[in-house]
């Protein structure tokens, strides 16, 4: 899959692929199969692009994606898929795919993490202007600010660390267990066999969440909370890459940044992304929980079909941006020598607030402190 | 294209898929030269998949796509684009395929138009309870209810009318027509070969707009427009197709509206999939304007760049929904029994308002005057 | 009114306060009357906050309302509102503060419009470096930077003229204008009591629009698209302000732009406050379109009564940064030195693409053409 | 404070009321004071409406308060508010404000929790007929329609355990601590001084968090999980009490649900509002990720500006519609008659998964299990 219109779109694999999502379905259909002890190595292989045209039918993926799992196994044809409904597998195999996506973004956030602390670590001793309002404002360092943006994305960790168990989704068709209580013999055995599908997928279980949509609103949030914590730091690069500025700029790279009519330029091309997928990212996040404070029923009647190819976009976009931003800081490179001459330019004004606190030193307060603070909650545990 | 999240995407064809805005792209250099009286007819046809993944470099398509281009059409390599920005090539490819869907948009318009001035017209005398916060108000028909429906689709027809013609841009590296002065010899020179350009297009000139976005979040918030009036009749569908009401239903269509788990049902498919767009589209515009409120210098860094896809996924998700908009309404079952034994059940509570003004008759007020009110709006000036 | 959460709010005057929607409330019962040939001097000036309080049982202002208005109008207690259901009363209330808002604005926008094309006009040959991606691209004026800036105005300024005429409404318990043809005696009769209520008003007639939304969505859209272009204008004065910059600054004004601590600096207030709004508009109108996607039967169960703060968030925030905005332009300082010498400095680089082309002049293309478009529009039609 | 275009609004109290921000700044300054060993009983008590005028000069309201303040307390004038800035006192008194809004909504979400365990308990034998895509599917039961509801609760209470502990926010100027350190004398100093006054105010202490914004953005989603799970809850409400379905409906209260015109009917007024705010509550959400993600430099020119009123309209929304739904569990009548006729009238569809599954029971699947885990899940620890 790439995106013409998504540049760098290809970053993020194969998640959430039309073809993806196919396989993780088969995935559901196949732990389910083995759960209730049947033959489970299910043979798939067909064309997505044929199946994506069938859809339509019956408003969602699953039916049609059945009659060709079926084709294609006919020895566990009548057995396949009995208990279950369409958002089990659907909801099921979205789930999988975000599990990926928290995956991917752990990675890219635990090289976010390193760069972070090797930047707050070196640049200790780097002074710059802090800037509020657009105004120099204090002295500060670059190491501390290298820590402010690790807080940010160690944030978004905390809030992926907390997004990412999302469990298992099966309900028969109203979300009672009816269908998997008549196939298994009893309440109790319909559990079971619910746990030991999750088991099989790696997935906690929970009562059926059809029409309670958190798991997926707060996975949804947590990739914002992620692009939020990269567009900060996109920001910050961009001021920084100004020519007026020169402070910041990306590490230069074969075939990047160029511009098509001034051979002059060199733009901060993963800067510029990462800020775009900061902006697309909370109206999808957004459409998440629209979706879910329009639920009704056992199954509502659009506000569901709504969260597939908007969590899918959401994802994607996120995980694009999770690389970019790892690539970014790990080649950030930083001007000292401008940072320090900017500090120069802004005295006398930039010392009033020293002078007026009578301090006669460089005015750093706590940064190495907090830099310290940031660095050791670095240390925690992994997302 | 297709995409499996979102059944019936295959409805909207080629609209803004990557080969046509590749397409569209090769379409403005073409123009670009033909204006300047060189030799126009450009050879395309390479990879688009390819394309896709070369996109990352400069941030934005055209940069590996003038490398092919030139590279298929070497007779005039060292002339394509000169004068032109990347914005320029882009935002033109995306006005043209913005066009295209307002084209598009405009038929499946004009059905929903001739299906609901015939329902308002059949069911002028079909009469049936109104309901108001969820609890039956006064008598009514469906004739005045296809009426307001129609009211509200000739509302997003006006939208439409009022941003289907968004213009050219063209403005070199900064919207100063720099390039293009050069390259014609004077400004007077530069104004011509643009206008000649939007001219081969078919679009109106306009001064270059590439930090001021108004066409094209005109055109987004036409295409809401769109999304609010279906949503307003999908969710009167949905409604009447409720077991209990029992007034409303969709055309039966082979292979349509099955349950993967239940045999017995039959659901209201275009309904809900049209509702599901009414959901997803009002953030994708905002979008669009928070892109917009963020443009800053010549070409911001990343409000730009964030449009493209959004408009992409907002411009199919309206033609999607338009084109099922059109067939749900051709289609309609509506059972005149069923209303008319609602109303009776809905007696006497139903009446008290009639009661209490003191009228003897039917209580349909100017019923018959709104829906040819509605119906001589209809055959206004068409989308 | 006034909103310690967002400074400047005063600026926005009686615009949507409670006391002026009550006021609205009370005109459209007046013209009623008046429209029906009854005494209409309705006497008011109840305790708004005593009313807010009690609107929770009928679910809107209205039902408190009329309690209160019949007991300080005995003569025409019960004439009062017959015919008329709340959702009449508060629609048209509400399109009655829009056009106050739309008036407002239009000021405002007559306020900006003639400062930016003096500033267009007295700026043609400030020289200054165009910045794209943030880095120095070509050469331009500060002229055509105004002159960009006033196309996005007047863009907002014909995008509020497209939605300033919101029409009256009135359409009774279920939009068939039932109790009023009761009233008037047939339904002819009903349409000309619309229609003298509507030129009492002096607002448009239209039929019943209860569930049709795009009046509302318009003028919400209309006022985003203000915030839109006027967010862009705040950023590039942001940046210009910014001391490493250093070419644009806002006028200078008692007790404006001090910091709590740093006594040397001089804040960008009046850009950091219409940013804001550029930033809160957005999902405001698009709350107004969900709410119209979200309509159902003859009145909805939430999607209209989420309607009304939301637009008079909107509008009072629009209206607090039109007026924001056109001070910022009244008062704007441009440093015509500073920005000769950041262009100067931006050599050779910045001439790349002059020299590429061949050009041995100013390579200014066509800035002063395109500053006499942006004029020559400016003087259409006002708002 | 009282809302005229948010009937309910009153519900709220005084949380987040310009009154409550003003004093929460006077306890953050306080607070300070005490933690420095100074005389901490500020007087306050000035006009908020004048303070609220005053707040445009210096963008934000510390600066006006912060003259009031003093000048109503003469003796420690000159001490207060050493060592902080703007940004300290406002993020921390809208801190303290979101923790009151928490424990609010707890108190709500513990009366919808007891109220929700009631109706699971009460209702496991109440059968009715569970709908997916608007029809009928298979059988159920209103005890475990309940305990759907009532895990919706849940992951809401869980979502605002998750993000109810919102730190404390001391950085000084630029987040560096440098004029608390100078004031206390060393960094260690300067932490235990934040720490101190982090113990005053009975919230965590952080390093400073200006600009990386996650825990205003996490509460902001909790509370959009709570309205969300709300907005399930309303919508089957208002579903249930169409006369058509009638299986659910509001308890009547004196004075609620009536209309202006028409006396026969009473609307479910609670639901729909509590619907309203599911509808206004995740685009606000999505500003205040908008605003995080547009974060830069040591302080930002505008994001930050947008949070303060978007928190507290999302706030009070939040609130209002915790105490709404709260009641509405609380007198919700269930008339299980009618939910038996629908069922029976359902027949045979209704119960063709059942046959084709082979059960001959009452085909409820694990109903009983599943309300248990709801009832277990809800005994945790509370809110």
């Amino acid at each position: 899959m790439t995106d013409l219109l998504w540049p760098g779109d290809a970053r993020a694999g194969d998640l959430f692929t039309d073809a993806s999502v196919v396989e993780a379905m088969v995935r559901v259909e196949s732990a389910w199969l083995a759960a209730r002890g049947h033959k489970s190595d299910l043979k798939a292989g067909f064309d997505v692009r044929a199946l994506a045209a069938e859809t339509e039918g019956g408003g969602n993926p699953v039916i049609p994606f059945l009659k060709l799992l079926r084709a294609a196994n006919p020895s566990v044809a009548t057995t396949l898929h009995t208990g279950l409904t369409s958002q089990d597998v659907l909801d099921t195999a979205l789930v999988l795919q975000s599990r990926e996506t928290c995956a991917f973004l752990a990675k890219a956030l635990g090289r976010q993490v390193v760069a972070l602390a090797q930047l707050a670590e070196r640049h200790r001793g780097t002074r710059m202007a802090a800037r509020t309002l657009t105004q120099h404002a204090i002295p500060t360092t670059f190491g501390l600010k290298a820590a402010g943006w690790l807080q940010g994305v160690l944030d978004a960790r905390d809030a992926l660390n907390g997004a990412a168990d999302l469990p298992i989704q099966i309900g028969g068709a109203a979300g009672s267990l009816a269908a998997p209580t008549a196939l298994a013999g009893s309440p109790a055995a319909a559990l079971d066999l619910v746990s030991a599908t999750a088991a099989v997928l790696g997935l906690p279980a929970r009562p059926p969440w059809h029409t309670a949509r958190a798991p997926f609103t707060r996975v949804a949030d947590a990739f914002v909370t992620c692009t939020d914590a990269w567009g900060k730091i996109a920001n910050d690069v961009l001021l920084g890459s100004r020519p007026e500025v020169g402070e910041l700029s990306e590490a230069p790279a074969e075939g990047r940044g160029g511009s098509s009519a001034m051979p002059n330029k060199q733009n901060p091309v993963l800067s510029i992304l990462i800020r775009r997928a900061a902006l697309a990212a909370p109206p999808l996040a957004a459409t998440m929980h629209t979706a879910a404070a329009n639920a009704i029923d056992e199954r509502p009647d659009g506000s569901w079909h709504v969260e597939w190819a908007t969590l899918r976009t959401l994802a994607r976009r996120t995980a694009v941006a999770a690389d970019q931003t790892a690539e970014l800081l790990e080649g950030l490179r930083v001007d000292a020598a401008r940072m320090a001459a900017t500090l120069t330019a802004a005295r006398p004004g930039i010392d009033a607030e020293r002078r007026k606190m009578g301090d006669e030193g460089q005015y750093l307060g706590a940064s190495d402190e907090l830099i310290d603070a940031a660095l050791a909650r670095a240390q925690g545990k992994p997302c």
